[in-house]
């Protein structure tokens, strides 16, 4: 018998797990020809002289022509038509042909990374489909059809000649490339999104609008997402790659999320984004300062896989959008206002007041982000029930590990509002964010605390997208969660309860009839204001309430910086009535402290001197920045020269250094960066740039003013180029 | 106001990942005494003179007296007690004393990794609770029981008498630290499990057998866990720190068993074992060559966390097994017969057969393990639905990722059972272990393949488990699988089909009515031996079949080596008739090439003239190493000398080279190991160990032969030590 080599117990499988990493088939391929018999001349060998992947009129159809990108671009499941022309006239009943396309080092068609398709005599019966349109002579067309869970990503594209010899190659052409992304519009695309409105919105808008501020005082920048910028779809890919993903899961869109989410921040994995919420961003660009992603994927892509600094949630967020829309996968920003992070994975968000009445801020580990932005990606799941298709949230920000990393998602949207949290992934964190209650508690000199009030309703007060085909919001709040207190919403917290969410094992919450309230009207940085203190008594006796009111700064995250105030105020109220209590908020006391998004959070805490029930309640108050302008001179037409002027005034009393200026519009002109040493008490900036739009139709200018003392400046203006 | 230090916008949160770090508390806490009336007298201050820890007596009732380690070991959720020896008589009106036990370098009242329990004057309410039992002047004795879901590790333990001054706490003493298991005896710990053999089986046994050879012709091998030799609970704590597996999540089982079965690999985390199938063992020990997990483990340890060369299933599963009992989770081995490594995640297995109908290597990427081994745990789910508690799959084996790391489970076997494949974790990968059906294809050289023949009934034949308090096996099989061909059965595959399993999108199987099968006796290596194939003949026609049955060497893992036979033979069969055809097969030809664990796999391929119907069969044939004896010289005494003789004759005509001889006995004797340069053919060794037993009761003696040529001789005696 005939010896081999030995070989190793374990099959040699190796994943090839990089896009960029290709495999060279030999142009010829000879066949054992002393155990074949010729069975047809093999003069005169059909060769082929060209490839022509109709780029134009495909990416017309499939929906990708908007991607600048030389190369073809199609989606899943939705015939390519090629056009080959041979050496002389094919003969479909002689001439035995094949279209191949290969992905990565170790091609294979087990694997869906190596695909034959037969064009002549032979049938080949591969998951990708293939048939002759025309034949003209030595011009033959061809339709290709990837099928519906094929790997997103770029192909290879080779023809081979096969004779009794052996087979005949073309020459590798990376003019021939071809990129498959998914089909949103095919039903039988895991990611297919039945109304074309979604599509345009969720797939193919490249500008969008992502929500900040508080919940009654609803603010918004626009982000510019650009995902078919140049080189964006290959920065994605790239994305991949130093994720390592291996390139037979790139089909699957629940694979693709997950590891999207995980691959977005830096963290185990070297992804995009390194996240900082430590007011220090010298060595590189402040969370704050960013107007879109095709900077920050592009700088990514330069850099070879060097994460980028630096991000908050929504510049994640941006990120993952673009990230995922470039890729073929409906995705919006979704904004949860109020939005717990539960360290501790118990549902409850400790908010420990110290003997004063102020926030102990050794002892909260816990906090309410005054608003968070993630995704949500539409797809359906396979490996769920189907009633868990549908929007799934992901979440790129690095809070908490999922099963070893920092990820979250897919969660199935369905499944957070009925409290069905045993199915995959990071169900129990997202139902957390949104549904964790909000204890106050008064701690000792012993370490001892106590409970001083239960609110479960502060945390995911409102959660909001933009609206399709407009600029303001929608709320989808009742997509998450039953109206509270509600018979379905008690069902929901039940099932929570039955899936290994820690039960409610603290105090009730306290029935006094009392309740407090905090409100300020919409304050600029800078400005004096009243913040009222409502105390509403609905019990029929009248009630003295002893209240101090804390202020501090705090950051987004709901982390207190430095305290700044402390009153206390007595009121007494009526049967059946509200009084109000007024609190003079001085700049002079808050200006000095304030951190980045100028945020102030209040917490009351009181007690009813008749009954000696405790109350409390918090509010943060965000600041408005001043104002930035941007104008144009003259009406924006294709090929005219356009005068952008972006300006703004230093409305305090102290000086403005390292202040950035950004201006970017995309389609127009690559992002802008102009920076000041300094802006004085009073004066002003104005910057002026030439462009000339290439095409027309609406466009979006965003300008923005950054600098240490001054976050997030931020203004655009629609222009509609003629 | 007061200015402090700015933060940091998010949280200084962090998790401790080591139970080797420590936080040295200091011994002395002094309260801002300018702000506090002192409310008593200090003077005679109360102080502490010791702490017993009640080591004897409380390991008795935790039943972790078998623990090799001097320090106290306690279950969660039952009583210890503690006595206290004060300065001066203890009074529990006045007197306000705190028992601290600490775990990890940020102790943290909130994570469950700092507990504070009074025993005096002030009350508090964490989830450890204590009482007071006794008090006799300076005596007190205290009960303490940690909760039921409470961290597993080792806690130093502290005394605090506070006075109005500040805190004085005893100085740190290693000797009082505490450690704290699972509790499989407590209806409350989420791994309990009712029956007390159960216990003593799954928890307390310290040695076992682990079944492998094939599932006609069972073979075992015994197993030192070793759970409780010195050292070994130590380690199982190194392996938690090596995997940074933060302290708050070590309470729970889910999490320690997902975890656990990613650490005992060497893959992505520096976990215990290198995986290694090249034959190739210079630079460790061979797979074959162990005798049980304490070697292993305490290797591991001393080199503070470098893995340990080499190991396959039976190894990984071994160690897993003792780093599950040693924790106090139930868990026992599964050996599943002819188990499918299903790489391209389709539930087919494809064995490609080239033209001649030899096993085409390079296209057959799947495989099917003769036998491959696990573990399972048995715990409460409580992130699941009910019905999916009880045992769960785990397996360390590196077979696939599971979520970015390689690591398997747990999976519910409820939800294997009923095709429930949604839910966490890697239920998909079990089920196609079980469950994927042999596609036998046939391969030409264009590359294209067609099918053969389908059997769905190849995979997962039988899985067998140690019966408790026995060495045979039990037949666990039915816990997995409804009967093949069921309606239960179908049920379940319909399931799985709607949770995302690639449907069966290839032929129907065929409906012949003809079958073949291959089968031979027990055989041991080196002998000539006759296989025997039966066509049985299910129609009303005269069947003629042409069968080319080739054979190759192959691995335990299904994977072929060298083909070392290739026979045509005709056979004639009559109508409802069985006909045997023998095939001869010669050692001359098989022993060259013979890789470790000797099997030879048997294909046929066969196609029926009279319809032109093809099929297939394979075979794994185990052939049995030559004997090994173990004997002892007089009766086994507590105190009294003890002569082991292991000898072994080399039956083969070539010389074993490097021969290592190992001898093992828990309680007995620390692992020995002698080495041979070589057994000449026809050459004896004897090996002669005197002991001298310590301890009454049952031991085994564990004999093992290991050398390149011939892998796993292996024998066992067990003795009564009187």
């Amino acid at each position: 018998m005939n010896s081999v080599t030995r070989s190793s117990g374990r099959g040699r499988v190796r994943f090839a797990k990089s896009n960029l990493d290709e495999y060279q088939p030999p142009t010829f391929e000879a066949f054992d020809t002393t155990l074949v018999t010729p069975r047809a001349p093999t003069a005169n060998a059909l060769s082929v002289l060209d490839i022509d992947m109709r780029v134009v009129e495909n990416k017309r159809a499939h929906n990708t022509s908007s991607y600048k990108n030389n190369n073809l671009i199609v989606r899943r499941h939705q015939e390519f038509i090629i056009t080959i022309r041979f050496s002389q006239p094919f003969n479909i009943q002689w001439d035995n042909v094949l279209l191949e396309f290969l992905i990565g080092s170790t091609p294979d068609v087990s694997r869906g990374t190596y695909i034959i398709l037969s064009i002549g005599r032979e049938k080949s019966d591969g998951p990708w489909s293939s048939r002759v349109l025309d034949i003209q002579g030595n011009y033959v067309t061809v339709g290709v059809t990837p099928d519906a869970s094929c790997i997103v990503g770029r192909f290879q594209t080779f023809v081979v000649v096969v004779s009794d010899l052996g087979k005949q190659r073309t020459v590798r052409n990376t003019d021939t490339d071809v990129y498959v992304l998914f089909n949103p519009w095919d039903p039988a695309d895991q990611v297919y999104i039945p109304r074309e409105s979604d599509r345009q919105e969720y797939v193919m808008n490249d500008v969008g609008i992502i929500f900040n501020g508080e919940f009654n005082n609803i603010n918004s920048r626009s982000w510019n997402y650009g995902q078919f910028e140049q080189g964006v779809l290959d920065a994605c890919l790239l994305v991949l790659d130093v994720g390592k993903v291996p390139l037979t899961y790139r089909g699957n869109a629940t694979q693709i999320v997950r590891r999207g989410s995980a691959l977005m921040n830096s963290q185990d994995d070297d992804g995009v984004l390194v996240g900082n919420w430590s007011e220090d961003y010298s060595i590189g660009t402040a969370p704050t300062a960013w107007t879109g992603s095709t900077e920050i994927l592009l700088k990514y892509a330069r850099g070879g896989g060097v994460p980028v600094c630096f991000a908050q949630c929504w510049v994640f967020a941006g990120v993952l959008n673009t990230f995922m829309r470039c890729l073929g996968i409906p995705t919006r920003v979704i904004t949860n206002y109020c939005s717990a992070h539960d360290n501790t994975g118990n549902l409850k968000t400790d908010i420990v007041l110290d003997e004063d009445g102020r926030v102990d801020r050794s002892r909260t580990k816990d906090s309410v982000w005054n608003y968070h932005c993630w995704n949500e990606v539409y797809m359906k799941r396979p490996d769920l029930p189907d009633r868990f298709s549908g929007w799934q949230v992901i979440d790129c920000t690095p809070q908490e590990t999922s099963d070893g990393l920092y990820r979250c998602g897919p969660t199935s949207v369905n499944a957070v509002k009925e409290g069905e949290l045993s199915y995959p992934f990071d169900a129990r964190f997202v139902f957390a964010e949104l549904n964790s209650d909000v204890i106050y508690r008064k701690s000792d000199k012993y370490g001892n605390t106590n409970v001083l009030h239960v609110d479960t309703a502060y945390v995911g007060k409102l959660l909001v997208t933009k609206r399709v085909n407009a600029n303001s919001y929608e709320d989808v709040t009742s997509n998450y969660k039953y109206p509270e207190g509600s018979e379905r919403d008690k069902q929901t917290m039940n099932n929570a309860e039955n899936r290994g969410i820690p039960t409610r094992d603290y105090l009730p919450r306290t029935e006094a009839g009392v309740t407090i309230d905090l409100k300020a009207e919409t304050i600029k940085i800078g400005d004096n204001f009243m913040l009222t203190m409502n105390v509403n008594n609905q019990t029929s006796q009248t009630c003295t309430i002893n209240a101090t009111i804390s202020g501090s700064v705090a950051f987004y995250t709901g982390i207190t910086s430095a305290n700044f105030m402390l009153e206390n105020k007595v009121a007494t109220v009526n049967p059946q009535n509200t009084s109000k209590v007024l609190i003079n908020v001085q700049a002079v006391n808050y200006m000095p402290y304030l951190v980045e998004q100028a945020n102030l959070l209040f917490v009351v805490q009181g007690r009813i001197e008749e009954t000696g029930q405790t109350l409390s309640a918090m509010r943060v108050i965000t600041l408005r920045p001043p104002e930035l302008t941007i104008k144009v001179n003259g009406i924006p037409r294709v090929g005219k020269d356009l005068m952008v002027i972006v300006s703004f005034r230093n409305p305090y009393t102290f000086i403005l250094k390292n202040v950035q200026l950004r201006l970017d519009a995309l389609g127009l002109i690559p992002t802008k960066i102009k920076t000041y040493d300094q802006i004085q008490p009073g004066g002003s900036v104005q910057y002026t740039e030439t462009i000339t739009p290439q095409s027309p139709g609406r466009k979006v200018l965003i300008g923005l003013l950054d600098c240490a003392a001054l976050r997030q400046v931020i203004n655009q203006l629609e222009i509609i180029v003629q």
